[in-house]
């Protein structure tokens, strides 16, 4: 086997030899398109580097040696015109904002720590310039920052302050008389921290901070800092301290930054949404100084993006590995003396099937979140509601894709044994890299919050102006005039219909009674942590901001879980709808397989939440057990397209690299079960006690 | 604060200074005192040996020196007389097991590696020659198993079978002419896998294989075979290779062995429970191959005793950090401008405080696991019901509680956000290392299962001779004559009372409301799949054997995903009961704190399984959705001790060894407070835009 020959390709050829197998299967490589999606050319070429084993982790490479794999793995990316991609094509870009994500979620399969490296110098310091910047500071730095001859950090978060990226505690106070800033950590929980690239490789640092002119606090603004001159040493009044060894992408220099006094020309305030006159006068074109800060920081989401892809490619390739192992893996004999094949037990199969059709669904989900992402990073739908929009779709996504690839990971550890465990088989690496996934760009908890906040304002619009009428109205379309794309969906039927949709477990199977299902919860969920709030608030006298205030807080903190909860089911509904959606452009038997894909989804959701479902009168209690019934018999149809599924994710050997996953065990079956035989023909096969006692015996 | 002083001093004396706490508070001496349980002593020394900085992890230590420093502790560990508890009085070892496994347990705090590269040493290898050989073995070769003269490696995994070792492919053949044995792996599937000590170490292994004499396989049987000389050559015909890198427990060489046509003295046959003669003869005391088997099997449970305890260890060790953390630190503003305290926030509470209950609930169990093996193996209780009892309880418990501790890890690293990442914060290194105790010694499913088979078992009991009306009595009285200590349950109350019970939440906190509930369903799932199981059957025409072993392996795969949940249903169940028990030890505000604490384990157990108890009519909606709002008072109550809660578990900055455990950031708080105040005080804190904006406007 070709290291370019894809897995697919070959256990195609391996099965079409095997004449047992029904003769109906899908249409992998048309599967194996749609996963690659709008950008397939740029998907296909960073997989080429991700094949290139320059660019491959090292298992067990001690930490100082990763790192500078690392920073050179880097040198490898621009030579070979990798990470030019976003930036503007006259500094030699390509404006190319999908792609350029695109290209980087597959980059996970090299090596996590390379990634998220490269993360950090061109979607964090070099897209900072790049959005908080402007056109000076575009040529001035840019062509240096992809060139890597300037290698930077991302100072935003501090020891003292994560989530809260408003409360952080650096300063920037304008000195008119210099026509400098002043950045100051005054004291530690400002020190800059968790930063890529700040314990060795930096050379500047795009430092957030509260700027401060004429006595004014105008909030948080970034800034250009040099750091540290080319041969490593630290620049005056800066100072770096080195997080040293983490749970995983250990080939990244995080470590902290702190600033006494470190004073840089006016010029460097990256000055796009907020500047600073010589005087010293602050200009803004946003007022609001809490949509500013908005704005500033929404250009981050490209991370959440990033992130969401990377998880579902990370997904993919331990499913893969798992379902490949399964397949070939014996163990316990079975009725007829020979050994059980894993993935025909009933618990392997509900530990691994359910996880294939997650996969798919996030990976719908996730192209979704690219091109939206892309719409209004490249201009084409640049407005306010699309940049909400996009916020609410990536701060719902990456929460549940980051986690899944976790449980997905560990899931595939244990299911292949020991094995799992090792290294060369690849899934302990990822899980290691990938657990900072899910609280890093946004911890994936306040992300979800933000959601939840989102369909509580979409849910509170509908009463704008009080008109009861109106709400109705707006309630029995699909989708109310006032709510975007990604917000809060609204359905027609009440309560009272939506016990008689789930009467019949066929019914179960159709795509608007799943819909119907998972829209009702979000919506009766929100509904009633609005209601619940409404009610902890209504005895405030009037007047008194701050008991209203106190008795918001604590109604909102009692609520948090079940808003979140909310959230996240918000989350599987988006999925849910990117699947559905995606099934039409499928056929015949694949449209028939993937459809069972769609609906193992749907229906394990119900059955997820059936507690909900039962407790609401949604659904009684033998349709439950229905769904349950159904869901095994989905898995033991979708058991048999297993391979295939996997298939269609289009990972060579090369890209894997898990000994486990290359035949290497149906080898070994192959060579122990020919051994078997060749002593039993020769007669020199001892025969058991056992049956020794029953000949005796019988 | 000296390396010795507890965590649990520290934050009283703290805590006495702050006159605004509540005054009621549990007895934490009292509390440490009952979870450091029986074997008080063994379990203090160790931990004075965890607090020795040679012994412990050194985080980001490449693999070689970590092997040779694992090595070198186990040196420590004989100089420091922790090892030798188990072994012979006369052969210089202490005859006490359960000290020896409660001194074991504590090591993981030093370094897993050498938690667990002493257990390959001391409780595989070593206990092997111990409960598998017999007097001339043990005089022959401990005395030097325990001075680490001989270290040595356990043989018993091969590539192609790990959970299934009756059928592993290496063999043992015997030669009258020459009195030997001849040790084969014929092929790769065969190789001995996962060996701790086979990579570097080991001079001598204890092998496992099929026993071949006169042309007749009596089984699994295990072997001395010397594999390396104290230099590290390996001896002729045996093979090494090396595991490599692996996701966690890299302090220990592990690797293959392979073997071909390896001889050894006959008299190298651990034969405690089977021989072969000079000239041949099989002999064993145990006439059943099968039930020879798993006597010889049976001896290794003090694997999963000593893993289910470390586990415990690990999620007292992750509550720590996380609660006195969260406890600290501090994250957005509330509505007095202050910021709140992470532990405040309604979601930590739940993502923390039912895992100290959960913690709890273990560490009982836990302990009642260990006295029920010191029974066993001390020879008080040595019975076959006591070991099958033991056993059961073994492949409950491990299996819960080293899931329960990676979840725990996990949802503490989360907590703990980018600082939970961080290796000197120690979580993410627990994690990784006790990754694979859930697939190691008995994989988790695998353990689940047997419980599950033994639950069938005592089901049937009760129908055996037909008696029904015997059956009914049995059902009346609270445990049933033919069911044993830590089998099936049974609860007197017919489907129809249960109904009744649950009528009231009152009741719900009652304990023998949450016994009926807790062991109904456990009662009812075994029910379910045994009848699932006899109609799966009935059909097959009498006499067909090949079709009813076909109908019956098909059944029971259908039923393997529901028995495993009824086997965990058991588990919990086991550990509520050990948590209640635990109860009595304890009066005054202890046991009101600590019954609302077996409670919120209790009733959160009810939640988790909310639609098994909706869908079998034994609790209405409305009693679910009270029983969640129990659940969150409950947490809201035990949120003020949850410091004194963790306290309780005794574990010492040295044992700890987290920065962020150590009070760190309310120092850092502290600081940034005050610098505010200072700024304040001197009118040089700049007023904000907003607030500026507000005056202009107001």
């Amino acid at each position: 086997m070709t290291a370019t020959q894809t897995v697919a390709q070959q256990s195609a050829t391996d099965r079409a030899a095997a004449p047992q197998r029904e003769p109906a299967r899908i249409d992998v490589p048309a599967v194996a398109d749609a996963l690659l999606g709008r950008w397939k050319e740029e998907r296909l070429a960073s997989r080429k580097l991700v094949e290139d084993p320059r660019l491959q982790t090292i298992p067990g490479q001690p930490m100082p040696e990763h790192r500078e794999r690392a920073l050179g793995q880097l040198g490898i990316l621009v030579e070979e015109g990798a990470i030019q991609r976003a930036f503007p094509k006259d500094l030699g870009g390509g404006d190319n904002h999908g792609g350029n994500i695109a290209a980087f979620q597959e980059l996970v399969l090299a090596d996590p720590s390379l990634q998220i490296k490269s993360g950090v110098q061109w979607g964090l310091f070099g897209a900072a310039i790049l959005h908080l910047g402007t056109r000076t500071h575009h040529e001035k730095w840019l062509p240096d920052v992809m060139s890597l001859k300037l290698p930077g950090a991302f100072a935003m978060t501090e020891i003292g302050h994560g989530s809260d990226v408003a409360s952080i505690g650096t300063t920037a106070t304008y000195d008119p008389a210099t026509e400098e800033f002043e950045i100051h950590t005054p004291f530690a929980g400002a020190w800059k921290e968790f930063l890529g690239n700040a314990a060795l490789h930096g050379q500047a640092a795009v430092v957030f901070a509260q700027l401060i002119t004429k006595g004014v606090n105008h909030g948080v603004h970034a800034f250009f800092v040099p750091i540290r001159t080319p041969d490593g040493e630290m620049l005056p009044g800066v100072g770096s301290e080195d997080d040293g060894v983490k749970g995983g992408l250990n080939g990244i220099d995080n470590g902290r930054l702190h600033f006494s006094h470190v004073r840089i020309p006016r010029e460097n305030l990256l000055n796009r949404y907020g500047d600073v006159a010589a005087d010293g006068t602050y200009s803004s074109a946003i007022p609001s100084p809490g949509r500013r800060f908005f704005t500033m920081i929404g250009t981050l989401v490209q991370g959440r993006v990033s992130l969401d892809g990377s998880a579902v490619k990370a997904m993919m390739a331990a499913l893969t590995i798992a379902i490949r192992y399964g397949s070939e893996r014996r163990q316990f004999p079975g009725p007829d003396g020979r050994e059980t094949v894993l993935l025909d037990y009933g618990l392997h199969q509900r530990r691994l099937i359910p996880r294939i059709a997650e996969t798919y669904a996030m990976a719908f989900a996730s192209e979704r979140l690219l091109t939206t992402f892309d719409e209004v990073f490249s201009g084409v739908r640049d407005d306010d509601a699309h940049r909400e929009d996009l916020e609410t779709l990536a701060a719902s996504l990456k929460p549940l894709s980051t986690w899944a690839a976790l449980d997905t990971l560990q899931e595939v550890r244990e299911a292949c044994g020991g094995a799992g465990f090792i290294a060369k088989n690849r899934v302990v690496g990822l899980r290691a890299d990938l657990d900072i996934y899910v609280t890093f760009e946004g911890d994936n908890n306040v992300l979800l919050q933000l959601v939840g906040k989102r369909l509580l304002t979409d849910y509170a619009a509908q009463f704008a102006g009080g008109d009861k009428a109106a709400l109705a109205k707006a309630a029995a379309s699909q989708l109310g005039d006032r709510v975007s794309r990604f917000g809060l969906r609204q359905i027609g039927q009440s309560v009272a219909d939506l016990g008689q949709v789930s009467r019949s477990v066929e019914q179960l199977r159709e795509t608007e009674t799943q819909r119907t299902l998972l829209t009702d919860r979000v919506q009766t969920m929100v509904a009633e942590i609005a209601g619940a709030m409404r009610e902890a608030t209504k005895d405030v006298p009037k007047g008194d901001k701050r008991a209203k205030a106190t008795a918001q807080a604590d109604a909102f903190n009692a609520q948090q879980h079940k808003l979140i909860e909310a959230a996240r089911a918000h989350a599987e509904l988006l999925q849910w709808e990117a699947f559905t959606e995606a099934l039409d452009r499928f056929d015949g038997e694949t449209l028939r397989v993937l459809t069972w894909l769609r609906d193992l989804f749907g229906l394990g959701l119900l059955e997820k939440h059936a507690t909900w479902y039962l407790v609401h009168g949604r659904l009684s209690g033998h349709r439950v057990e229905a769904i349950t019934a159904y869901v095994d018999r989905l898995i033991g149809r979708v058991r048999e397209h297993a391979l295939d599924l996997v298939d269609a994710f289009g990972l060579t050997p090369g890209m894997l690299r898990a000994e486990i996953a290359t035949g290497i065990e149906a080898e070994r079956q192959q060579e122990a079960a020919d051994y078997v035989r060749e002593q039993q023909a020769a007669g020199t096969w001892p025969i058991h006690e056992k049956q020794l006692r029953k000949q005796q015996q019988g």
